[in-house]
């Protein structure tokens, strides 16, 4: 089995080695430069794993990865015209170092250049890979209109956030996973639950992104303790917190919900002993530990060397790192 | 042989039968919108007639037909945005009747369902027509981002032109053809004439469209006359106009382009007459006759009966008409 470190390494050569078309500029520039501001490739390397645990060649699966990437950028190239976003990994937006224009068809391009390089496989897997492709694609859109909805909208519950986490993040890593098994050589069934692994396991990871949120230690967690609350985003705490509080406690939250100048040490202070006094924290790892538990669940039924099965728990453990 | 009006009514009945998910709602309801906008759906109807003209099965082709005009609409959601167009038909723009963020990513999964409904073809097809579509869609973005730049560069020569032209709306005619040849049964050989037929009535057609908004009777045409000279359109006749004009000439062209405030019959009658000094009009008929005479060409060429191709070649007519 390659280490994942090697396999995000043979991505980022990958990424740097793909070169478009240079006329014109305008059209094929952002691709590049969006492609340069590097990022954790964890989605095309998961699909090399997913292709290296099943025995097969992790070069074959080098450009459905390199589609994977790609899709997964000019999705953000797209959310980031419509969040505007002004940075991206610390550098200037497409749309703000360009335009709107430019980002919107840049990134048109670059889906249908994600097609070209997803169709690098052989005849037989074509028709599927590419189904699962399309599934994920639209799973993504759907996930990130959801989110745009959900950012304006009073009352969300569980289950449409739990959904949208799903189709925004979790869907691409199951996807990306089914992908590589079906290249590796795996049946249907074990790419399906490999699959549901990855989906599960993303929910999770997500989930935990919540929890650190308000939890994590910052010097480990490499952002700002309570950046969802100052921000007001329906995570999954402030949704549950939401459906449990009692009419004084929602008072409370509305109230620091509906502020428009505080204190940000404060707001984070009062929201978290909101969140304590409801035992949302307890709450948010149980669901984690759920979707966890489903993870492992569809892994066990894979038909892998139990070795191979233990690389995947080890990377899941990895993933899903106790902060506290 | 089929009429083109009982294809481009297959079509329409199709285009009405398409259903996309409910939820999100404002993710599929700008797609159904758009779509019922109408227009000659001429392009999934010329992909039927390439299949019926060699013997196919019209009904194993409304698929890709079908994605080839949601590919269609797919790039005016996103054009419109782009050019902060307020109509199209007649009616409010998707961008304008819900929002910017809504017409994106509407657009984008709209691509995403034209490449599931070109997937629907018999396996040996799938890769050849993919691949087509793929360079379809990579030019007519590359065609709309030349689109963009033109309008803003002081110089552009008459070979950028025909070629922004050829990629913003021929490269899609001859796409269809060519897809729908495959469908019916045509060989590569025929396939890619029948293509190379449409993409150059496709130029023919444009430069047409270019003189008769000069030079076309405004009755027949349903449009402004000179409405492309009271814009500044950079069209076949102004870069001509440009290329051979006399220093005075070049002046008085300048002068025209300049005027903030003008009035339109005289700024029109103003450019004509200069148009008319140079022989504009022969020259884009000369140039016009030169692609259609390619197009007829390539059609000579095709191992079709007789009669089919006569066919083609009395659809050109209808399309290349002289109104003058």
């Amino acid at each position: 089995m390659k280490k994942l470190e090697d396999l995000q390494e043979i991505i980022s050569d990958a990424v740097n080695k793909l070169s478009f078309p240079i006329y014109p500029a305008a059209l094929y520039e952002p691709i590049s430069y969006i492609l340069s501001l590097g990022g954790k490739r964890m989605r095309p390397a998961l699909l090399l794993m997913a292709c290296d645990l099943f025995g097969g060649d992790v070069d074959a699966a080098i450009s459905p990865a390199l589609a994977i990437e790609v899709f997964h950028n000019f999705t953000l190239m797209h959310d980031d015209i419509m969040d505007n976003a002004p940075l991206r990994r610390g550098n200037t937006t497409v749309h703000e170092r360009w335009n709107n224009n430019a980002a919107i068809l840049s990134g048109d391009v670059m889906l249908v250049e994600g097609y070209k390089l997803m169709m690098q496989v052989e005849d037989r897997l074509l028709r599927p890979i590419l189904d699962i492709f399309n599934t994920t694609a639209v799973g993504v859109c759907e996930g990130q209109q959801l989110d745009m909805e959900f950012e304006v909208l009073d009352h969300v519950n569980i289950d449409e956030y739990v959904n949208m986490i799903r189709l925004k993040t979790a869907v691409v890593l199951g996807g990306a996973l089914k992908i590589g098994a079906l290249i590796g050589g795996a049946d249907v069934k074990d790419a399906e639950l490999l699959s549901s692994f990855g989906e599960h396991l993303g929910l999770a990871f997500q989930l935990q992104d919540d929890i650190l949120d308000v939890y994590g230690e910052p010097e480990k967690f490499g952002k700002q303790v309570g950046g969802d609350i100052i921000s007001n985003k329906k995570t999954y705490l402030l949704i549950k917190a939401k459906e449990l509080a009692d009419p004084r406690q929602t008072a409370d939250l509305n109230h620091w919900i509906a502020l428009k100048q505080f204190n940000n040490i404060e707001k984070v202070e009062a929201v978290t002993a909101i969140y304590n006094s409801l035992n949302i924290r307890q709450h948010a790892e149980d669901a984690m530990q759920t979707y966890a538990d489903k993870a492992f669940e569809a892994l066990d039924a894979i038909s892998l060397p139990e070795e191979h099965k233990q690389y995947l728990r080890d990377f899941a453990d990895g993933l899903l790192v106790r902060e506290n």
